[in-house]
């Protein structure tokens, strides 16, 4: 328990000591323990995506056990997965890493300019399943917007009171935002301050770019002349957004895509006081064993071995 | 517990002792301590509007501390905000400044002209924080009013069991209403009506104009030539709609604007025996040390200190 | 307990004893106690139709205590109204008259040609706050006359558990009824039987015109010759529809109009064996010596001093 | 909110805010507020002792405003009194002083050698009367000790939830004790010490003598030299019993007896870096202007400006 | 996750994933991580048998921090307190060393040939202070044991839905049993398998003597020369009872002795397959630097790098 993971843990002084606990936990394991980073694999895709668009292109992704395997490998702080991939290991998988139960989703079989995902897990099943928290998606933008925040309120109230620390996954979508404007850096800067007002303990969004989606946002951005022309100044400004600095900010990896681009992303998210990386499908949508050397490329970056 | 606190008290006499306790901290607390009058430090402008738009005019106040320090040093009697910003700091700063635990908040990532705000806090946690009171947002004109009475029904109910104070930020808003109508003296009159009838047992609206925008109202206010000429008259005929003035009634503060004229309409509010302002946007957006000054300035004409 | 309330009380054989005893205290009270008619004060028109338009013409009535004291001094049955208004002034009224909690509202700052009302009260409240006996409006006729008679049949099931009374304001109204259908006698005696089946103890109705609505009702009134003419024969008819004369049945007053016809259309009730009146605007838009003497007008016309 | 404060409070860490703002609203009211001592009024000897024990040397006593009075007027941190005490004063005196709900009571009307008090009052009364504290008396030694502490841990459980803080009389009694013992350091400091173990925030125990009562503690005191020669000595040793003074302990000051002496055991109290008294008997039993001025040189002698 | 601790892991196959996680957490945590062996600090001492008793010896442990302290510095595999220990540092010391709730505590103010603990604490206070058990206390042989596992029953259940884990102090005692029966070879055998088939996932027995206490016992021992001459073979034995070695079982030190003797004791639990012990007294009654030397010798003993 050194001191920055203290520092961060002080953080959330209204929580009480089991949610407290499981934060350090989610510090405190895998490559980066200690460093007040993280690097966490999710694998929600066989659900949002389907399976084949998730796991052909590198088959033994689709045994549950090839990613409770992958994250510990790898050293991940976390894996975070549904309901089904985690009943499908966590009692051979028992204390080998910490998990994340995504406690909501949605599939791609109905289109929906303004998603609801279905919330298909509970806090009671988090704790039989030996989780270290809850994770749940909301879509600011969306029409549903509101019946989400309503049961993310209803949830983390639940899990902070179990003792387990809640992570939001915060992407703004809908028929309000161009494609554009789901990653425009006030829309994300946005959504980042939903998700804290909401009571997340970690924030999960999007890499945000220079576009500027909100008419009466833009304004502001302009006059105050806040800084937002460097990928590191916009994850600086996204973490800023999120109370100060004082939540746990991490970025998602999107689609696999060239490594080197994705390296740099990493040091910008770095350079920026981002928090870490959540990445699903450029970790497990190639052989193990480059996915091993990938992600100990990102952890050696994070941990500043990496320049 | 001077006489005026005693007097405003007993208009709350079907209210346990409890929730007159948390009323009697509300009015009991700062510069204005005693007067009853207030002025409440609310920051909801994060989730409301996005946080650039709320912080970027000065950086420190994306700090959860920033807000519950300034509504401390400057003296106001409450700092109201959504559950994220009050888990923030609320242990830290335990006992220092009333807290008013925000129940439902709306976003800006998608468009409504009817807009229904989420439910985002619970009775519950502003028990687990320390609130004196809880608020509620209603916007009556919106098609989806009935929903956010009941909803405030059945949350005023409970927070009136656990003892604590009921505050209704009344907002006409909507399809049936024209821009101008939201704040057309008719209007705000009945918006203050409906949220005492709900139960309320502070109530805030807008400071309104002259316009009168239901044509039924209209006739009814020239043949009775209700006096509505100046602010000062129409705070008071505001007053008069919320029970006689035997409910607490406060005014919002709007968008940063020249001083001069928002001291004119603290005076305005104060010799049409209105009960206070919240200011949000107005005090946090401008550097410490002149908000303090500026609340200083509304805080003494409330006193009766400065003309 | 003379003969008459006995008498009506047996009409209500499936109620529990505290449903009877609170029957008993409303038909026991005031200046018509004992007679088996009833002059109720209703002060709902704040919410519903504005508090200018409501209490301008008697600036004293935006007090809430007035009407608490204007039931009294007029020796009225009971008074009713939602929840704000009897909470400022329950307490020191207790015991000083029966009181209605009018548990579902509807405002004017919104449109809708099938309205539905907001549930803004509950059984709890009406406990809490004395009240012999909860109000609901219906509205037959609008699209949602289904959501409010299952919102009706809840609160009657858990008001009768608690020994309550059901006074239900049963009003047609919405896009499948003309204006003129809305008082036409067929509909009204629909009304009246509608909520009689929906378990009501006392149902409001708004006084019938000889206009016949409804196609396939018009053919029956005119075949079986239903006596209709006169106001006291439709009002006879309005009776009957409500279980014969079983359920007590009183009339609505509408806006404040000419004493004259007023007294005229009590007669009518009275002679058409209509239990009494419950009157509003009549009688707070006056002036209070005014608003009695008027009051003690309609009360010796029921009680057969006054031809 | 000062130092002191803010480092008493930081022994709660397992708290939230809500317990959290209470100690402070107890810290922070009255005479000694924010000196990190505490005189509390506490009069349950009516249901303890007998209302003419109790009353009749000071007959205005029988009131209960009284004793709201004299925790006002005296400038005491709260006022602790069974549920019917408390309800004829709180919602009048609401706001005026910090109280305390004593949920358990035993009277004389019958001889217990191993008392069990009932349980007269709940967490949710405490809240209904703006309470910042429950009170509960545990006698061990009694053969219902287990009994007392599980009603405790549940009552403790349900109040730190709701955000109110828990004072735990803790007084050694039963057949086990010789009456000698009930007040042995050895035996007083234990009370402390289990209070603290069932997750008290304020502890009530007897000024102890420097009687030793059981055989096996006795030798470690006397070969660990415990000192325990002065009152002082044994006041800090109790408070070092209670988690190494982490916990707020205060003392009991029983029947009334010469002022001289009770000044002289406050300096003790307060030199042993005791937290104040609890003083019943001593304050109430005499006349009002004579009690204001005992307490206020008891609370001098605390402040350190009386030596 | 070494081979050793998936098969300890692998004989809890009815237990949820949440349970194994936790009991892996314990048994990978401190200087025997991995090592399928334990070393606990348990302080319930101060409870048990009073403050000056536990802390005097080594007065800083009088300090609720200076345990968790120890526990660290020491490298224990957990800390285990009652409520209020656990309370007082849970929130600083997050996530350092897994901690115990002791659910149930016993105090020596009373005497009882046949104890029965009161139950202290909660499966929902252990959720929130982040615990990875619970423990609780039997007394096989009081009159009152059947209570006592009606109790246990009830938290188990509890405890292992909530994904906790269950450990068991089982300590033969009561009227029965004669001193030396309390801790006879059949009897400490006897009280293991009552543990593990009221399904306690860590059993606690205290050393067991060669004695033979039951006579039909006696008899089949030796019949079937069961081995149980030297301390060896009995914990062998022990072990055997608890599901042929199947469940966790730990030994507890007793009083503070001779260094030397508990060395060798070590080694002969360490030599029949116990799985560790459970040291209290003899850790916190030393100066910490004695004692973390004194630990660590115990645990080289365990790991086998000190013959």
């Amino acid at each position: 328990m050194n001191d920055r993971i203290r520092e961060i843990l002080s953080w959330y002084g209204s929580d009480n000591a089991g949610t407290r606990t499981n934060l350090a936990r989610l510090l405190n394991h895998g490559r980066l323990a200690g460093t007040g980073r993280l690097v966490i694999l999710p694998v929600d895709q066989g659900f949002e995506h389907g399976p084949a668009r998730s796991f052909a292109p590198n088959p033994p992704s689709y045994h549950p056990h090839y990613h409770f395997g992958l994250a510990i490998e790898a050293g991940c702080n976390a894996y975070a997965a549904p309901l089904g991939f985690l009943e499908a290991g966590a009692s051979q998988y028992a204390g080998a890493v910490p998990l994340i139960l995504k406690l909501n989703n949605h599939d791609m079989l109905h289109e929906d300019k303004d998603p609801l995902p279905a919330v298909t897990g509970s806090v009671k099943e988090a704790l039989r399943l030996g989780c270290v928290a809850v994770g749940f998606t909301i879509y600011p933008g969306s029409v549903h917007c509101g019946r989400m925040y309503e049961q993310l309120r209803e949830i983390a109230e639940e899990a902070k009171n179990a003792g387990l620390a809640v992570v939001v996954w915060s992407y703004p979508r809908g028929s309000s935002l161009s494609k554009e404007g789901e990653t425009a850096i006030d829309v994300v800067a946005y959504a980042a301050q939903i998700a804290a007002q909401l009571g997340a303990h970690v924030i999960k969004v999007k890499l945000p770019t220079a576009h500027l989606e909100q008419a009466a946002a833009k304004k502001v951005y302009e006059a105050e002349q806040v800084p937002i022309k460097t990928l590191s100044e916009r994850v600086k400004h996204v973490v800023q957004s999120a109370f100060a600095g004082r939540r746990i900010v991490i970025f998602s990896g999107g689609p696999k895509g060239d490594d080197k681009t994705f390296f740099e992303e990493v040091r910008a998210i770095r350079d920026g006081n981002g928090f870490g990386s959540i990445i699903g499908r450029n970790s497990f949508q190639r052989p193990k064993a480059d996915a091993i050397k990938f992600l100990q490329t990102v952890m050696g970056i994070y941990a500043g071995e990496i320049p």
